[in-house]
């Protein structure tokens, strides 16, 4: 892997960001609902690509944010990304038993405790962007938490998931509402970890250019997962595919057939890195996350 | 009603805030997912005693703050109010189908909707604190969201909730738990809304004195909302009656039983009104709260 600089310094931002995360999270023994605190830890810990949190220190690091400022927004962004893999995974919505290689948190737990964990990661996300630690300015922080509620919430995130639910309901979507759907549910929040750095810097113009590149790559990044569904391999996902045939489910990829999907991919990797054209050669490893996005096998 | 002037002023007040909710709550029409959208104005609008707006509003009153400063606050609190009831109805966690006299919102909508409509009500309630429209200071809008995260959390109402879960299983709890419980599943967002007045007036002594009489009329409320489940008749309450004891679930009440719980809900709600005592002649309403909360039917 570390052959590779894009590997490399991803895994060791992944390693920042685990520790960071484990120091967060509530500790079971203290806590005042101990099942409840085990659960969060086991829905966060041990593992994931870590790309949102990536970019966050990458967007942050290229606007000039002191190393180490950016790390408690990318824990923030990530408690965010495994609240909603535990919710969606629930019997209710995807009904999935099975994430990064280990059984889902209600297959764990129980399913009250896992819609209780995704709620208190969801909650906790809030508390941690917007203690003092975060930033010395409180507008700063503001400007995050709103940020970050924006993309996650009923015109984000949850929207794109609300709209995958009806996806696989028996109505024919148009392809807009399939693009919509995948630049929500996923995009969203890759957009908005993009632009993190910019927040914390408080750089209108880089701001601007990372979140143009963070939609680029997030629906990049939902198409190549889209096809991951199609011709992956389940060892390697960590979690089962062919799911989305199996239940009928429209997606850009069964839309527009894999070859075009691909090429499509492969152009927002190419139009994201070129946002990023302000930025110069420190932009570097953030180029080669647009093109990992769509290249990645799990 | 309107002989009774807390009545009469939390009537108001009420009103104001259902106004504030319909005017931020999405409008499904312009939504990207208008059944989620639908989903959240359905939990939210439409009644409901609206007695954490109400604290709210009045110690932003006393505490000087100006009318109208605190009704974006006020709307949070409620949002993340009813979101806890979307999900506490769910059929994983409490299996409720009436609430308010109507169905429950996986009842009149669907199971995952309802998850995902609770996920964007908790979500929007940061949102709109972190708004600049909230308050013009930053430090504010993030003291908001902090204290708010922290007691809608997993340290706070989360864990108040999972720990009710547990209450209804097999093992006996303490009565020290059962207190706890009692304090974080409704106590927390109590006494969060009873020092958001002084949060947004940045008054410290204010704030320790509303939070301890919060902390009062929370443990009360929560041990007369068991006592209505025991002794409440269910056209009044608007919900289903005498379930805990249908579940073999642990209370307070059931503990020390009806009378002991009786006296001591009215000790705290006394209390509670002593801690108001730096506030004079101003903080009437907040004293009525303090015994409307142990008195009321509903």
């Amino acid at each position: 892997m570390t052959d590779n600089p894009l590997a490399a310094a991803m895994a060791a931002a992944a390693s920042r960001v685990e520790d960071a995360l484990a120091a967060l999270l509530p500790d079971p023994a203290g806590a005042p609902a101990p099942r409840l605190a085990e659960a969060m830890r086991y829905a966060v810990l041990g593992g994931g690509k870590r790309l949102r949190p990536f970019l966050i220190l990458e967007g942050a690091r290229i606007c000039g944010v002191p190393a180490g400022r950016a790390l408690r927004s990318a824990a923030a962004v990530e408690l965010v990304h495994c609240y909603s893999l535990v919710h969606d995974d629930l019997p209710a919505m995807d009904d999935d038993d099975l994430r990064r290689g280990r059984p889902t948190v209600h297959k764990a737990f129980d399913e009250a405790t896992a819609i209780l964990a995704g709620d208190a990661l969801l909650t906790f996300a809030f508390e941690v962007l917007a203690d003092p630690a975060t930033h010395p300015d409180g507008a700063v922080r503001a400007a995050l938490v709103a940020g970050l509620a924006r993309a996650a919430g009923g015109a984000g995130m949850c929207a794109g998931q609300a709209l995958d639910l009806a996806a696989e309901r028996a109505e024919i979507l148009p392809e807009s509402a399939l693009e919509r759907l995948a630049r929500l549910k996923t995009g969203a929040l890759i957009a908005f970890s993009a632009q993190a750095g910019a927040i914390l810097a408080a750089d209108e113009a880089a701001r601007a250019a990372l979140a143009a590149y963070g939609e680029d790559i997030g629906l990049a990044f939902q198409i190549a997962d889209d096809l991951l569904d199609v011709i992956g391999d389940a060892a390697t996902v960590g979690k089962g595919v062919g799911r989305d045939a199996a239940r009928g489910k429209q997606t850009l990829v069964g839309h527009r057939g894999v070859a075009r999907a691909r090429a499509e991919a492969a152009g927002l990797a190419e139009s994201a890195a070129r946002r990023l054209d302000l930025f110069g050669d420190k932009a570097e490893h953030l180029r080669r996350v647009a093109h990992f996005t769509v290249s990645r096998r799990a």
